[in-house]
């Protein structure tokens, strides 16, 4: 009686008998990737008529078991990305590492993508994104492109300097700081730039979603506090501590990258505000983010919900805050590997204003991103407060 | 590369090889039923390590997407519902009708099941239910139990009263108004319970969480407002509009109800007060109830994620509610039955503090319930303008 799981490794053609826009008369929606953000979007999509589709190479991965229809496949391979695609009504990501080219032919095919492939080409090599800023005279810290590490080091007078990979970062791998010639070693030895390292005041991320019409939603900008060492957020406050000329310089600049992408769909514009009030784009991510986990509780309509929306021709959501938010990462603690155990949990889960998220992953290791935890409350010192005391106590470790 | 759903009538012995406690680690935790409640129930289980387990006979049910393993079985039926249990660590139900004598064995054998199999049996027959009323002194509007037909036609000089079958009532079926010796011929022709009308000033529900341990959490109260023929919640305010005495005695009068049930699980009791501020319990749920549905949105713990607290071992959540909200319930119109469609989505959708639940069933009949949609605002003139705008725009129609 029970349903039972089997991946059929030969069958690559297997929605090619079933009639676009559902079975059930509901549109049907893939995913490419099955993280967390999968899991989360799949969350929302329970809220309305929508057949899901996950691809991903792991079938323990957390997106599976929350999706109608789960395939075994490799996101980076054109044959899988286009089988997988080729039944869909619609298309999003929820990593950028993914075959560009099967998205192409699909959307050549009338599957509706989103981000449209040719957003998703500029924003996954970083030597493209940054120069559409540049074309786009959108704000952002002067660099240098370098084919390969003599290139690099013929650049001390532009240190100190962030080099990054062009193409296949993630998460702070392909990053490195460079601030004295003597860092030029960590630098890397193909196609990347070199981003002129600006004096940072705040970090700022800014969720902002555009549908086919070009009707666009911008959620409240948030401070995001990282640590140096993994390079992955801390933690976040919402709404950020802005002044208005400041907040408006933000939401413009943040704006402006969209509607150069020219692409419906969701993106987390990244930016900078230097010592001088001044506005730099750092990155932008064509895809739901984590740094608008908080919107799931903070906000009326979360990143999630929004996407769908997006997706399924539905009115924009409603983006105003409900109550100020924190978020806190979950990450693997140093020093264990194995299945994971949630140290303290009992004692967050107290607190009455805090909202757990673990992501279901069955391994953990040092670094890796295994939950999040959202705390709301009207005094920015009281999340700020909570928020610490959950980074201190709430720690993911192994048995083994 | 798909994942094929194999549904395998012959194996009913499908867990015996697995060990307990998950073979993820994560404790696997089964629900009977598979309908909208198993849908939010899984829907919020996602934020948290668990392995999750759904039987219900149509495997294109609202749930059977959103767990890890389904099975398509009869929850009324004993073999199947031990089968399906006897491997989990927990099971828990998203309506009355199982079979609870299989639950009372795997219970002897070591799942846990919320709410016990005791409770159950109690509230299943409203015989039972009323008769525990009275034996635990909790108040309730007074009542005569009838066998047959024959035995109500005695019952005259009781009326106005209202005829509730014993066992098989939902959704308004299996109960009759009586006011008078003309209605007789509406009235059970088996064991019933015949209760005196009430001179009813407010409906209220409350819901309560009360884990392993006894520690209880008590959601504000709500207001609920019936539609008189389908009998189903029309829509519901919360908190509930009431002075503190009554809210006290209210709450008192909940808190007994749970104590006297001596189980662990989420209750939605429900209540009558009288146009003298008496109070009366009318019926209980032992589960994850339609009056509720707001806590999602408009209360930091959901009535889903607290039963997931009671279920997991985890502290209980805060019920304190982030905002007053209503909800409109979306039922199937007149004279629609076949695939739905929700005509005026859009517009509803619009509405910056409104959040939408589509059940995802793929057939609309009149009065089905296929969701609800909940308002949040902090006036109270606010969530009864939407509420009216909802039921009136947002129709659940068909093509056919």
């Amino acid at each position: 009686m029970e349903k039972l799981v089997h991946l059929d490794q030969t069958n690559t053609n297997s929605y090619s008998s079933i009639t676009k826009n559902g079975s059930q008369g509901q549109p049907r929606a893939g995913i490419l990737g099955g993280g967390q953000l999968g899991r989360m979007l799949l969350q929302a999509a329970a809220n309305y008529p929508v057949e899901t589709f996950v691809m991903e190479n792991d079938p323990d991965c957390p997106s599976a078991h929350l999706c109608h229809h789960f395939t075994k496949g490799d996101i980076t391979n054109f044959n899988d990305v286009y089988n997988f695609g080729k039944g869909l009504d619609l298309l999003t990501i929820e990593i950028e590492s993914v075959n560009e080219d099967a998205l192409e032919k699909l959307q050549q095919e009338g599957v509706k993508i989103y981000p449209h492939p040719s957003a998703l080409r500029i924003i996954k090599d970083k030597i493209l994104q940054k120069q559409f800023y540049k074309d786009s005279e959108i704000p952002t810290s002067d660099f240098i492109i370098t084919q390969n590490k003599e290139e690099l080091l013929q650049q001390e007078h532009f240190l100190p300097a962030v080099h990054k990979l062009g193409k296949g970062g993630y998460d702070g791998k392909g990053v490195q700081i460079i601030e004295t010639k003597a860092d030029f070693e960590k630098g890397f030895n193909g196609p990347a730039v070199l981003e002129k390292m600006v004096a940072i005041k705040k970090e700022i991320a800014v969720m902002i979603a555009i549908n086919d019409k070009g009707d666009i939603a911008i959620y409240p900008a948030v401070d995001m506090v990282f640590d140096q060492k993994l390079n992955l957020l801390d933690y976040q406050l919402s709404p950020a501590e802005l002044s208005e000329k400041t907040m408006w310089k933000v939401e413009a600049v943040a704006m402006k990258v969209v509607n150069g992408l020219k692409s419906p769909g969701i993106f987390a514009v990244e930016l900078f505000v230097d010592l001088n009030d001044q506005v730099f784009v750092n990155e932008t991510a064509p895809r739901v983010h984590n740094s608008g986990h908080h919107t799931i509780e903070a906000n009326y309509s979360s990143q999630f919900d929004m996407l769908w929306r997006v997706m399924l021709g539905y009115p924009l959501g409603c983006t105003e805050h409900i109550l100020p938010a924190a978020i806190v990462n979950l990450v693997g603690a140093e020093g264990f590997s194995g299945p994971a155990v949630y140290e303290g949990l009992d004692e967050i889960m107290k607190l009455e204003n805090v909202f757990v998220h673990i992501y279901g992953k069955k391994q953990t290791k040092p670094g890796r991103k295994m939950g999040h935890v959202t705390i709301l409350s009207k005094e920015k010192q009281e999340l700020i407060h909570q928020a610490t005391r959950i980074k201190n106590n709430l720690i993911v470790k192994s048995h083994s």
